[in-house]
């Protein structure tokens, strides 16, 4: 077996692709090795301020959370996967005995063991060992990439499906990057019949009209947010009775409260600031309710199987590609917004 | 204006299309002057047998219940429609202040007024009237024949909302007739990622084949219970989370519940006979539920959007086409089998 | 037939007993004789300011939405109710035509008619019609003033089932008026098993511990949020998986969305200011949810059977009683919050 | 420390208590010194034809699965038990990595290591091991056998759950054993206001009373299926909208079907036969859904809960005490009927 490397975070813009220890497995692990592992929002985050949300980077850490390889080592209990298994890596390895474990809400696992935390190295290496009920097998129609992507459209899932997204929902989406996008795919695929999504970039925007999504709205930061009401009710013809806010504004928050139809929901996916000033009477007076999609819950072999199907393209999506030894590179490149998902191919 | 004609049943196998009065319209109604109306097995079953379920004809009624046309006249406190208005006819009108009813539960109120039952005429007939709340406007991007399948949709779409399809469901369907095979569309439109529908007819899994339903079997009569399942689970690759008896068979009811996966759901939709011996208790342990679901709820305003939004393509279900003059024919030619679809043009 | 008398407000303090028409009832309505109208917190605002959350009075309107009396006439087309049944008054008659209406969600019906806003007169009378539907059997063990107490007992029930609460529920309540204060009983008769319940009048609270409510913290409008989460935290021995906000402080609403529980359920039954400044991240990161509850939707048949079993005891909550003349100076002492729910007798 | 004893079940009839190896502990487990361990009706099946439902005893097996005790060992990644304290052991030990565990449905896992199953031994014994987070806490105001008597609280809160049951529930139970008579219980300690619960055994009946049941039905096997539903309806003054069958007899799963309001719901939490013949299109045109109920979901915390804010009373229903030598007469005395529920005490 090859030796190991990883791209370690040391500190901020302080990124390595350094020689790392291989992994040992237990009894009810796989040992992965890494094709693909796609760039997001948060690791942009952590490279450039060594913190995101509410985990600090301390010490030196593997970064990667999107990671799909092949199986090639299986621990004595694994009975669901085989070596050369192809597989996507839900990246968290909940606790398993907690309330929220027991409740079927692991995603909210007080100590998930989610990769690329400060608790936990992620999958942006050559080896990777994961939990093998956390491993999933990719349908043999998927691309390597297709199954890395897997991650984040699992997020939009767990957002969609804490929206009640059904047949005939008309749905705003304030936020066009990756998870907005994959967001509106998943709306779209679930039978929303009614979809606009907003961004204060141009292309983004292009992007997602050419993915399928019929409405988009260019806003602007200097409209009030009755302006951004009006427009997104003129365009719709009426009222979402779904909105979800893949970009934690203030003013996006505070239009997705105004403009939901009575009885609505509003889903907030992304981490917004410490606090908010919010017409919250509004939507409490007219039963709007407003939720929260933290990470993944049970939704990988929702995606998988909605790839698999063709309900969701994720090839369009699928913008870039790098070797390992050029991840600094794709960070710097996410950074710029200028790709959709990038992905690194820790084998080149 | 014309005169009225309309489609009566005076008794079984007795259809005779007769001059009609016009009807007079109150303030909350509309007039309609009918344009297209679907025959459906319950058509068939009054038809030939005078009853259909718990209702029986004893005196002479219209038919028809899958009705779309062109407003003509509105009550004075109607505002939502207006003369010309292209209109689906959803065909209840509900008492509005029982128990049901204010629970949102409409479509189990005990007096609906419902299109061609014991208590309420139907509308195949030249000019028809209905509370405007119940007529629905049809998008400009459809058919009127396509305004009057929507009412099986509807149906549809209320049996897979009862059975809570989502995005990755893997959905059985037992029997491929409209109502099944518009399940199957429904189920697909709403994520399913694997659908296999059944029936004993060749013909009708042809039919849904050519629909995009991803899975057909041909089932016989002589089949064991556990042979159906067995065969099942083979081309699904495992048991699915939902199944729907299209069909009320008692052996496609008893697959239902060995079928159906742990914590899974089994939605009736046919009309079954009085009593069904059944392996309750296998689907109890495994918490399967079993759930009824009953004529339309809230799904006409879903069911017209997602045919004009592309997500349901109705058109390859609407197969036959009749005048008001040859309902007999019409009704004789559903009866066969040979048709999916037919369609009466009252103004023929 | 008397002549009939209303409490009519002319506009802010200018409240008048005053001879009023006597009302004329259609197909399906009911004439009741009022025996007893409770004043309720937005019957002081009108009285004070002259509007109430968005409802502004304009023109001389019947004050009361609390009412309960006695059948003495009914329309032609009502058959559940009969000359002489003691019925409570569910203060709206919505339209029953709109989507919130079909839906089951009549209480965010657009058009509702609800008692004493500025479309509908109150109760506060002698003599008041209403649509039969909305008039509900008194049980024969409860007194009129239960009756008319049974509405804000009503909306605390619809608060509580917004919330979940269910047996085993940890819950704490936000503000000891009268509608906090019935969410504590409801919340116990639903199984609650630990409540805390919190307002900065201490006599509100002696209230509440006499009524039966285990835990009861005296806020202090100095504290931090933080202080509060730790006093509520330091009582309840955890953090409550339910949170209610019956008052609508913006100090309130913060410290329920950091307090509760993840995965937990914050509902605001108060009406609060225009905006608020929220930790909202703190919250969707947790999965908390966010949910307003407005008015009263199917809550008064499980009101009048709850106080009727037992379940729930109305009569410590009955505190003052004054004839129809002593209108102003009832509300002069609800506003100055040493009554807990006061009751009108119109026939006095 | 002393030895181990444990009540074996060696085949039909054939318990003997014998010596039984000392348990080691894992790093997650504790070690239980038992003290107190309920007999159930599924120990009753065992012990008279060595088979329960799917499961059949091909080997010795230690009996009990409602034990009670104290931690005397801890494991070392064990944090949230220490020695000394009284706990409550919930009798299964799923596997954590399946479908349905992560869902939150750990009682339908197919590998659970369920107390005195065929693949695993019992807590009728003197020292036991289990996972320490299937291990609660009990309240200090509790006792032992309350402790032990809490598992079968525990299933009857599932049911209660799958139910529904809200405040103003009305509801029917059939079968007054100790998991309907628990149901009965619950159904109180949740709001419902009317409950019914039936059973050929009027002794059964009479404790129902004792504990505050409000009304009881002595039925009759001779009965029509009619005549029973029309005994409940005159009874409770109209259709129950819950009833949960707890005899799992074919006329009670008829009469559950048929008498059950529309839109209501049947919960099946008996075992019933291999096959029953049903009156299901009744259920299904009216939407009553039907549910099993199997076993105990994250019901551990409000059952212990419940019991120690007085919600629910367990000490009227602690009907006998025996020591461990006398297992066999403790169960043939539960054979009998003539006991509710009966304790044995393995320190004795």
């Amino acid at each position: 077996m090859a030796e190991n490397y990883a791209a370690v975070l040391y500190g901020p813009r302080d990124l390595r692709v350094v020689k790392w220890p291989m992994p040992e497995i237990n009894d009810t692990e796989v040992l992965v090795e890494i094709d693909s592992v796609g760039i997001c929002g948060s690791d942009v985050k952590f490279y450039t301020d060594g913190k995101c949300g509410l985990e600090v980077i301390d010490k030196p850490i593997v970064m990667g959370h999107e990671g799909a390889g092949v199986v090639i080592k299986v621990g004595a209990k694994v009975d669901k996967l085989k070596v050369g298994d192809r597989v996507a890596i839900e990246p968290t390895q909940p606790c398993r005995s907690c309330e929220a474990c027991k409740l079927g809400k692991y995603n909210v696992c007080p100590l998930p063991r989610y990769c690329c935390t400060t608790t936990t190295h992620g999958n942006l290496c050559r080896y990777y060992k994961h939990e093998a009920d956390f491993v999933h097998k990719i349908p043999d129609n998927l691309t390597m990439e297709e199954g890395a992507a897997v991650q984040p459209l699992a997020i939009a899932i767990h957002a969609c499906n804490r929206a009640g997204i059904a047949l005939g929902s008309e749905v705003v989406i304030l936020g066009a990057g990756p998870i907005g996008l994959l967001c509106a795919l998943t709306a779209k695929a679930m039978g929303a019949t009614k979809i606009l999504i907003t961004d204060v970039v141009q292309s983004r925007l292009d992007t997602a009209k050419g993915m399928g999504v019929d409405h988009v709205l260019l806003t602007d930061t200097k409209w009030s947010d009755k302006e951004t009401v009006d427009k997104i009710v003129a365009i719709l013809g009426g009222r979402p009775n779904i909105t979800i806010d893949a970009c934690a504004y203030p003013s996006a928050q505070r239009a997705a409260l105004l403009v939901t139809r009575t009885c609505g929901v509003v889903v907030v996916v992304g981490i917004g600031g410490k606090t908010v000033e919010l017409p919250l009477s509004d939507a409490m007076l007219r039963e709007v309710d407003i939720r929260g999609s933290y990470r993944i819950c049970n939704t990988y072999p929702a995606a998988l199987a909605a790839v698999s199907s063709g309900s969701i393209n994720l090839k369009p999506f699928i913008t870039h590609h790098f070797p390992l030894s050029k991840t600094k590179e794709a960070v710097e490149l996410a950074q710029s917004g200028a790709a959709m998902k990038i992905i690194i191919h820790p084998k080149n």
